[in-house]
C-alpha cells in the first residue's frame, strides 16, 4: 500500500476515529487504526465491537492495500510531524514507512484483513437532521443518563419517533430530561435505545453547522449517523425503555415564571453552602417571592427573587446539582417550572414541548 | 469593621493572596485570608509562614477593624456572587455579613488578631527589575530545580548579584539552567537563594508588563517583591549554593548552530520511540549533519538536520527531557551548541551569555 496525503487530513482523520478506540482491550486488533484503500480512497476505521467509526480522508492511493497500525503510536507520530505532505507505505511484511520533510519513521504494522471491519447494515430507514441540532439535542439530555447504573438501559438515551416527531430522553432515576425536534418530513413510529458513550462521541465529532446535515438510519440492532465523509455505527441497547410519556405529569398546582440566569447563579451560591452537609436546597414558593433560605454548618444565606406566580404557595427541597444542570442547557432567558406538592416532581418545560426537565424534589 | 467594593476588585484580590494560603496545614488560622482595615485601605493578607502576600484593594471602609475569614469559603463565596457592589460587615462575635445584590450571606470568622503577620523586614536594599524580565527569568530556568530532592538548595533558585548583573540559576542534578540579565544600577555583591515555590507562585501573579516595575529586596533571611499594590515575602533557603560558574566551561571541542525549531521538532518526535524503552537519543554530528537515528522496541526513526559546525564530529547522548526543557524556553531562532565530549556537558548557550543551558550527557 501507498498512500500520499498531508499532515493536518491525515491527522484530523484519525483525530475523528480515534473517539472509536477502545482503551483497553484484550483483542490487540482493536487497539489499531485500519488504513483501508482497497477502494481507491483512503479509508481509516476504528471499531470496539460497540461503536464503530470510519473516515474518507483527502489523499492519493498509488498503490492499493490494507493496514492496520497500533491507533497510539500511529496518532502520536502524526500529531509529531512537521507540516506538509506525508507519504505512507508498506510492504507484504506490514512494516510500515512513514515520511515527511526530513523525518522517516518504520514502525510495524498488522495485517489489515485481521481487523474487525464495520458490520453491514441495511440503510432503509433514515431520518435527516443537522448536525446543530444534533449536537444540542444531545448537550441538552446526556447529563441525566447513569453512567454506572447497573440497569443497562439508563446507560443510553431513547430515540423515538413519532410521524414527524423525535424525541429524545435520558433518565437516572431522580431526573428525567426530554427533548423534542420537529422532522422534515414523517418517519413512522420508532423506538431504540442509544449508548450514551455513542452520543457523547459523536458530539466531539460533529462540527455543529446548521447547514451540515446527517443522515441517521434506524435498523434492528444498529443506529448508523452518516455526516460529512464520516459514518459511525453503534450497536443499540436491547431492552423496553422506561415511558417517560407516564412520568411527565401535566397537572400542576404552581406555576412560576422566573428568571433563569438569576435563579441559576442563586442556586449556585445555595450550593456552597449545602454541598457540606449533603443537605437539599429548599425553595420557599410565597407570593410573588421565591425565597432562598439556608442553614449549614459553614453558614447561612438568604436571597429572594421574584417570580410571577400561579396558584399555591409551596415549599420544596431538591438536589441542587439536577437544578444547576438543567438550568445549565436551557438557553431561555425565563423559564416556567411547574409543581404539584412538595413529594410530587417538578417540571421545567416551554411551552412548545422542545423541553421537559422532570426533577425529584427530596424530603428536608 | 465594614466595607464596601466591587466583586471584581474583591475577587482579583483573593485570587493574589491566595497564592499563599497553605493547602495543608494544623494552624487553623493559616487557612484563613486577614482582611486588615485598621490603617483605613482595606488590605487582604495570607500567609503560609514561608510565603507571604499581601495586597490592596479599592473600596471605602466605614468601620475600621480586622477579621480573618477561610480562605477556601470565602473566595468561593465571592467567586460566586453577581457582579456588583459587596458589602462586608463584621460583629463583635466575628459574625461575618456578606451583600451583594439580592444575596446575602453569614458565615463565621476569626479574630484577626490572632492571624500570624507579614514579617517586618528592613527594606533597605533593592534592585528594581520589570515585570516581563522577572516573570521570562523564572520561566526561563525554574524547569531545572530539582523539586523532591532530598538537598533543600535544590529546590530553590540562586539570585546572584555582581555589580550591575544579576544572574539566576537552577540546577536538579542533571543540567542547569542561568540567566542573566543587566540591572539599571550598581548593587554591589549579593547572593540569596528564592524557594522554587516562591517564583513559581509569583509568576502566576504578575501581569508580566514591560512597563510595570518589580522592586525586590533582600534581607538576611528574606526576600521582598514590591509590585503594583502587592507585597510578597519570602523565606530565602539557608546555605550555600552551588559554584555554577566552574560547571559552566567555556573549553569546547565542537560548536554548532541549528535551527531550534527544527531541532526542537525532531527531538520531539525521537522522544515518542525512546520513552518506552527510557533510552537515551543519540545524536551522530558529522560533517555539517546533525543525524538522530533512533531504533526502540516501537519502531525506528531516522533524520538528518543540516548544521553549520566547527570542530571536531562527535556521537553523544541525550535524555531527550532536559534538551526538550531547555529549547521549549529559548525564544531565539538559531541557538549555538558547545561540546566538549561524550561524557561532557553540552552547553546551550548565546553570544551575550544571557542563558547558559547545560546538560549532562548519558552513556548509551
Amino acid at each position: 500500500m501507498k498512500i500520499l496525503c498531508t499532515k493536518n487530513d491525515l491527522l484530523s482523520g484519525i483525530n475523528i476515529v480515534l473517539k472509536a478506540v477502545p482503551t483497553r482491550t484484550t483483542l490487540n486488533i482493536l487497539e489499531c487504526i485500519l488504513i483501508d484503500t482497497t477502494s481507491g480512497e483512503i479509508k481509516l476505521t476504528a471499531n470496539d465491537m460497540e461503536l464503530g467509526i470510519e473516515t474518507i480522508i483527502k489523499g492519493e492511493v498509488s498503490d492499493k492495500g490494507l493496514i492496520a497500525i497500533n491507533a497510539k503510536i500511529f496518532s502520536e507520530i502524526i500529531r509529531r510531524l512537521p507540516e506538509g505532505d506525508v507519504e505512507i507505505s508498506t510492504d507484504d511484511s506490514f512494516n510500515v514507512n512513514i515520511k515527511c520533510g526530513k523525518a522517516k519513521f518504520n514502525i510495524s504494522g498488522r495485517d489489515g484483513s485481521e481487523f474487525s471491519f464495520l458490520p453491514n447494515v441495511e440503510k432503509e430507514r433514515s431520518i435527516y437532521i443537522s448536525q446543530f441540532s444534533l449536537k444540542e439535542i444531545v448537550r441538552q439530555t446526556l447529563f441525566s443518563i447513569n453512567e454506572n447504573d447497573n440497569n443497562k438501559i439508563m446507560t443510553g438515551e431513547l430515540f423515538k419517533i413519532i410521524g414527524n416527531r423525535l424525541r429524545v430522553a435520558a433518565l437516572d432515576g431522580h431526573r428525567i430530561a426530554i427533548r423534542e425536534l420537529e422532522l422534515k418530513e414523517d418517519f413512522g413510529e420508532m423506538e431504540v435505545i442509544v449508548p450514551g458513550k455513542t452520543l457523547g462521541e459523536i458530539s466531539k465529532i460533529l462540527t455543529g453547522g446548521l447547514e451540515d446535515i446527517v443522515k441517521i438510519y434506524f435498523t434492528r440492532n444498529h443506529i448508523v449517523f452518516e455526516f460529512d465523509k464520516t459514518t459511525v455505527v453503534s450497536r443499540l441497547i436491547e431492552g423496553q425503555y422506561f415511558s417517560v410519556e407516564k412520568m411527565v405529569s401535566s397537572d400542576y398546582s404552581t406555576k412560576l415564571k422566573i428568571n433563569k440566569k438569576e435563579l441559576f447563579s442563586c442556586i449556585e451560591r445555595a450550593s456552597l453552602l449545602v454541598e457540606v452537609d449533603k443537605k437539599p436546597i429548599v425553595m420557599n414558593i410565597e407570593g410573588s417571592t421565591l425565597k432562598m433560605d439556608i442553614v449549614s454548618s459553614m453558614g447561612s444565606m438568604e436571597e429572594n427573587l421574584e417570580i410571577n406566580k400561579e396558584g399555591n404557595d409551596i415549599v420544596i427541597g431538591f438536589n441542587p446539582k439536577f437544578f444547576i444542570d438543567a438550568l445549565k442547557v436551557i438557553d431561555d432567558e425565563e423559564i416556567s417550572i411547574y409543581l404539584s406538592g412538595a413529594k410530587h416532581p417538578c417540571v421545567i418545560k416551554d411551552d412548545d414541548n422542545s423541553y421537559n426537565y422532570v426533577i425529584l424534589p427530596v424530603s428536608f
